[in-house]
């Protein structure tokens, strides 16, 4: 029986990277795969969208550019292209990540794991043995049975990246990230768009006003808050309005994005505790079972790529590493990547006050910056906030929504991560003309001495 | 005789940010300018700059999106358009600049200020008091004697950005950052364009590496380096090459962006020290004349916007403030806003060596980058690079060069700033996917171990 370091189970950004970093640590590591390298993020998640994001965004500039002087015509936008494109992003990828094993010596076998027990799994014929155990299993799209939730129309963020023609109309089922970002790449290519959202407002993670500016921004797009969806027909969506009234959505297509569920099926023989998250582990990814972790989206912690990798680098350092690291997840940034762009890192206001802390912050427009000026407009929307401890001026949380926000948002965890003050800040030089100096000029907003 | 706690001569961004910090902190202030609110920056650089090359990235968009998904036909550069946003986008700001010095209760005085001794300042026939005097007069294109440099199609970064139609050939005289971003603009908007540069590299700031790169990814830019301008006649400009041998390069219009020499004239009655590089200053920008100090290009130190403004704050903290605060120039980033993009921030590796100092270093390429790849595809070029102290593992310089550069370069700036090690930003959380990622897979490159 072969016999391994370290078996990974799943080859996500969780699992991926678990396998690599205690490759190059020397450990001798197998990852088994069910499906494809790069797991949902690569394939079904974070880059194929980015990816058709990035296309929505460039056929808007073709057809928008016209006041800063380019001119277009008959802009047209080619679906199968498109998807092409984002199609050989998700293949280079996953060439990256199989030659990323191959230098990091990691076995990697393809099927379906079975968990014989805690040192034991078996993939088809062939048992493995490993003294310890990562399980990065990933999530699925949650499919709730509401009537109709079958129909032929009704995809999930899996399957709607492979459709052949855009739908005359989508309704999207819930406005979180992933909601929010195929209602923004669709509407963006001409394709008419309506959120049904239960909550009173998109986007939870969000500071509020930052949402609604989201939904005023996305212009194409209708929103239906506080809505609960009582069925799917072939035509389209029946609800309940805020009022309590029955509504009906006509649609083409319905895109499910109520939430993800932990793929925890097939864990029996490993007698883990399992919550309603999913895997129960501790700061340590330390399940109840001592040689068994579990990373990622399985654990049910934060539902982000970066997180689960995070939470892979923890294990393998505690493992394998000097470490003696625990997870933490006061300065983990995410990024909507719609159009407008979004991200945050850290507390928002509202957590802030429900945590009963003493806070102070400020909120300053995008458009008194001069590189957002020259790039967009002084009518375009844009968002910077700072939240602050009232007492420290150690820097909890920053939220921006505007372009280059995702691209921006590292440093601000950076910040919160050392803990900086936001006199430390306020001397750090920021590139002007940049869009990055709204951050500093919302800590002047703040606190205006020098 | 009108007196002031201060009187700030120059209204870029060295000195209005004086005057508006002064001000929030309740002095009373004066602001001459000459011509107009915000300077060179404002008005005949950064932000004209940026405004032209962002519609020359549309432009190549509009071209080049076909294998992305976006088709469009007849594709045109309108230059008057151009022209006409990237003035709405200046003057936006310096009504900004206004709304700010208004609400900071700053007096602004336009003329030329006459230095009547270090306490006072006429601006025609009025004399004004002040305590305390800055100096940001800021700087000028050097023009040198070359034979035929004041032909009337040689022009200065000033006249250019207001000619009402594109040349069909142009001539860049100086490869810094002003004659490669304006070559990077007009040969993206189809202009033929040739760039004349006395030494062996463009970009003397940025790493020998990238500033190869950048060249080769200047595809519509012929670069003779080595070349030294002998004179320059309707027809286009003579140089000796590499090898001293005679050259000409046909050109319809000569840019000369050899240099900035700092705005010192009419200084006389204060009896500053000035030297090759501009007004003498120490640490806390003081002049030789105890109540002078001189920011910004005036004193040659740092000629960007951003230290301009860094300077500023330094001099009213001392002043006014909290502060015992002194410039430090080791964490000021730079970009260089080309297609591509490129910025950096501290220690390139040849300086390092250069100052003896035990370093280790790593080079990454972008297309291992989830986003840069569904961005801009496998084929793209883009680089990060970072420099980290041997033995203490702080990291002292990075260098980007690609997509959001210049919108990534504060994190890092932040990092320099506050002494943070490999270890430390190792465990920082970058959101995935971002290019952003591409740093901390540079540290990973330098140290794998967790």
């Amino acid at each position: 029986m072969e016999k391994f370091d370290l078996i990974v189970v799943g080859a996500g950004p969780g699992g991926y990277i678990a396998a690599e970093r205690a490759g190059s640590l020397g450990k001798s590591v197998l990852m088994i795969e069910r499906d494809q390298l790069g797991g949902v993020c690569t394939n079904w998640g974070c880059i194929p969208t980015k990816s058709l994001l990035n296309s929505a965004k460039l056929y808007r500039h073709a057809l928008e550019s016209e006041k800063m002087g380019v001119r277009a015509e008959a802009v047209t936008y080619d679906l199968d292209a498109a998807m092409a494109w984002k199609q050989e992003t998700i293949e280079t990828l996953r060439s990256g990540i199989q030659f990323l094993m191959k230098s990091n010596r990691v076995a990697v076998v393809m099927g379906i794991a079975e968990f014989v027990d805690s040192h034991h799994v078996r993939v088809g014929e062939t048992v493995y043995e490993g003294s310890d155990l990562i399980i990065a299993t990933g999530s699925s799209p949650a499919v709730p049975p509401i009537p109709g939730h079958d129909l032929p129309h009704v995809v999930t963020s899996n399957e709607i990246l492979s459709i052949g023609k855009l739908p005359a109309s989508l309704a999207v089922i819930g406005g979180g990230v992933i909601g929010v970002e195929f209602a923004s790449y669709f509407s963006s290519v001409g394709v008419k768009v309506s959120i049904v959202e239960m909550m009173d407002e998109i986007l939870p993670m969000m500071d509020g006003e930052f949402a609604k500016l989201m939904r005023r921004e996305m212009k194409g797009v209708e929103f239906h808050l506080g809505c609960k969806v009582t069925g799917i027909t072939k035509d389209g969506v029946s609800y309940s309005d805020a009022k309590g009234n029955p509504q009906l959505l006509e649609a083409q297509m319905v895109l499910m994005s109520v939430g993800r569920r932990p793929n925890v099926a097939g864990l029996e023989n490993l007698h883990l505790d399992i919550g309603r998250g999913g895997i129960v582990v501790d700061d340590r990814l330390r399940t109840n079972v001592p040689n068994v972790y579990a990373v990622g989206d399985v654990n049910g912690k934060s539902l982000l790529a970066h997180s689960a990798s995070r939470m892979a680098e923890v294990v393998v350092s505690n493992l394998y590493g000097a470490g003696n690291q625990r997870m933490r997840y006061h300065a983990i940034p995410w990024a909507v990547y719609g159009l407008p762009e979004a991200a945050g890192c850290g507390l928002t206001e509202n957590e802030a006050k429900k945590q009963g802390r003493d806070i102070v912050t400020a909120t300053t427009q995008m458009r008194s910056n001069g590189r957002f000026l020259a790039e967009h407009g002084k009518r375009a929307a844009g968002l910077c906030k700072v939240v602050a401890d009232a007492k420290t001026k150690v820097i909890l949380g920053v939220h921006l929504l505007g372009p280059y926000s995702s691209e921006m948002i590292f440093g601000a965890a950076a910040m919160i991560e050392s803990e900086l003050r936001i006199k430390d800040v306020k001397e750090i030089v920021f590139p002007h003309p940049s869009v990055s100096e709204i951050l500093k000029d919302t800590l002047f907003a703040i606190e205006h001495t020098l």
